[in-house]
């Protein structure tokens, strides 16, 4: 698991690089020629989080409704719906899900224009979509995924754009913004920080993430991975949801992690910040917001729509150092398997 | 509380009576008239999981694409995408979130049909909306909302199902199942499993409840009251993505309610209640499928769309018992309000 974490910035850099630019723009220009109406997002476990952080680019960079569809309605109640003006996109490391690949390939049947983004071009489910893109992050050992989720985030961020742009190709200061990334990246993750902090969730008996906007997916998936390699019971909301019934539940013996930036949705962070003080939360913040008096994971300052891809890393290290910490083994969480084959 | 969960039979009887479904009539032939080519959910909290169910109905038996919005792409970020051929459904009980009124009101412009389901005739979201159900469920005095919710289930039942007529107008058949639900709902509420096996989580530390389809919004709804009023970290996962990682929390100490029903949504569970078998998780069953040698809390069989209206009183009954086992008021959360205001 810690190898797969540290070859993030090299998967960010050969993500993009000039061939897989290239292939995610062709994807990109022809997506933006379909024109279509609406975005539907199906995906599950760690792609799901992608896949939220796609939906929220979609709506907001695109201009275009985004959802996430539950595959059973298809799957386990026979669902057919008419799909002839969506974009239908499958998220999965390993694209060997039988659910994912049996809902795009009834979208697909429905007249959507289907798209699987994958770690495995020669998948089933890259094989029933109309376009594929290839996230390209090597083999992933651990079972905890870290480097395809970061891929999958980036390549729907360029797929975004490149739709954004009309022909595929980024502008160049998107451009620019991007290949600051690696470096970025690399500098977030020599940060000592999360193994120092590890220590103080020894003994936790549970742990609530929270963030808004762009932040809610890395609250989300922040969560599972604690959850898979430290068996942490982590309850993720989002900073709005948090105050419609779970702000309850936090107390001094709740620790909280917050994941804030600087940008609208680390702002919209600043009702919530106060009522989990009033609650006596012990809260940690994420993320590149300087929020006065706080103990931090402090992350270099992007634009909130990268953020995603910096924020996780301190707390995919924070979760590996304390399932050591646990006495666990990350790279073999119990009761669970790399692939997972629901219907 | 105890109070709101015991008039939940009234108020279905109620919401079935002429004067109410022949407005919901009304709303679902203005809705069928208008043809929207998708339907696009949004809400928080526990209306939040009424909206989920909404969305499996508009799928199934609608046929049409159907997905939960995040209201801060609209009020964090600004976004304003393009609904000219949507149905855009805000549902909130007290019809006071300014958020909800914010993506209303932006959908409204954009050219989407928007619908209010609110508890609040005369609230800003239904003023903001051009078509508005009353789910008339009166006054409810506590913070955890239950008879507001399960209201919310049968408005968007009775509208989703109007709709799918073609006119409003129910056919008989269906008329007849809903007919049956106050009296089922009553013998339910008289089972007196709930409070019997509330001192079982006296001292649990956190709590996995979990369901397919149909049930999954029971799952997250159940999750939810147990943090609301008992302050129980309660993680909710779709039996699917339970699987996926989650699992690997589980063991003897953390307690699971899965929500399985008699039809494809209960049937699907198959797989993973073995799997928690393995895990040696302590499972309670909640719902009609007759699990062998599982601890039960049993809910009268009807088809599986109409499950989510009886599957969540035993549960909504758990969460009070457990609350008072625990020396808590659940009357009076610590920290909560009635009315959440988020942008």
């Amino acid at each position: 698991m810690a190898a797969d974490i540290d070859e993030q910035p090299a998967g960010y850099d050969r993500l993009l690089s000039a061939d897989h630019a290239g292939a995610i723009a062709r994807v990109a220009a022809a997506i933006a020629e379909r024109r279509p109406r609406h975005v539907v997002f199906t995906a599950r476990g760690t792609s799901d989080h992608a896949a939220l952080y796609g939906a929220y680019l979609t709506e907001i960079r695109l201009g275009l409704p985004a959802g996430l569809a539950s595959p059973s309605a298809v799957t386990v109640y026979g669902a057919r719906p008419d799909l002839s003006d969506a974009l239908v996109v499958g998220v999965s490391q390993s694209g060997g899900s039988p659910d994912l690949t049996e809902v795009l390939r009834a979208a697909r049947a429905s007249g959507a224009l289907t798209l699987a983004v994958t770690n495995a071009p020669d998948s089933p489910l890259a094989g029933v979509a109309e376009l594929s893109v290839d996230i390209a992050a090597g083999h992933e050992r651990a079972v905890a995924a870290t480097k395809t989720y970061t891929a999958e985030l980036l390549a729907l961020l360029m797929l975004v754009e490149g739709v954004r742009s009309g022909d595929g190709v980024l502008p160049a200061e998107e451009r620019d913004a991007l290949a600051a990334l690696p470096e970025l990246a690399a500098r977030t993750l020599a940060d000592p920080t999360p193994a120092q902090l590890a220590p103080r969730y020894r003994f936790a008996a549970q742990l609530v993430t929270t963030g808004r906007g762009y932040a809610y997916p890395t609250a989300r998936e922040a969560a599972l991975k604690l959850m898979e390699t430290s068996y942490l019971p982590a309850l993720a909301f989002s900073g709005a949801d948090l105050l419609h019934g779970p702000l309850a539940m936090t107390d001094p013996d709740v620790p909280v992690l917050a994941v804030v930036g600087s940008g609208p949705g680390g702002r919209s962070m600043g009702e919530v910040l106060p009522r989990l003080g009033e609650r006596r939360a012990d809260v940690v913040v994420v993320g590149s917001a300087d929020v006065e008096g706080a103990t931090r994971m402090t992350v270099p300052e992007v634009d909130e729509r990268y953020a995603p891809l910096l924020d996780i890393l301190p707390l995919q290290r924070l979760a590996l150092a304390l399932a050591l910490a646990r006495g666990e083994d990350p790279d073999a969480p119990r009761g669970l398997k790399k692939v997972t084959a629901t219907m």
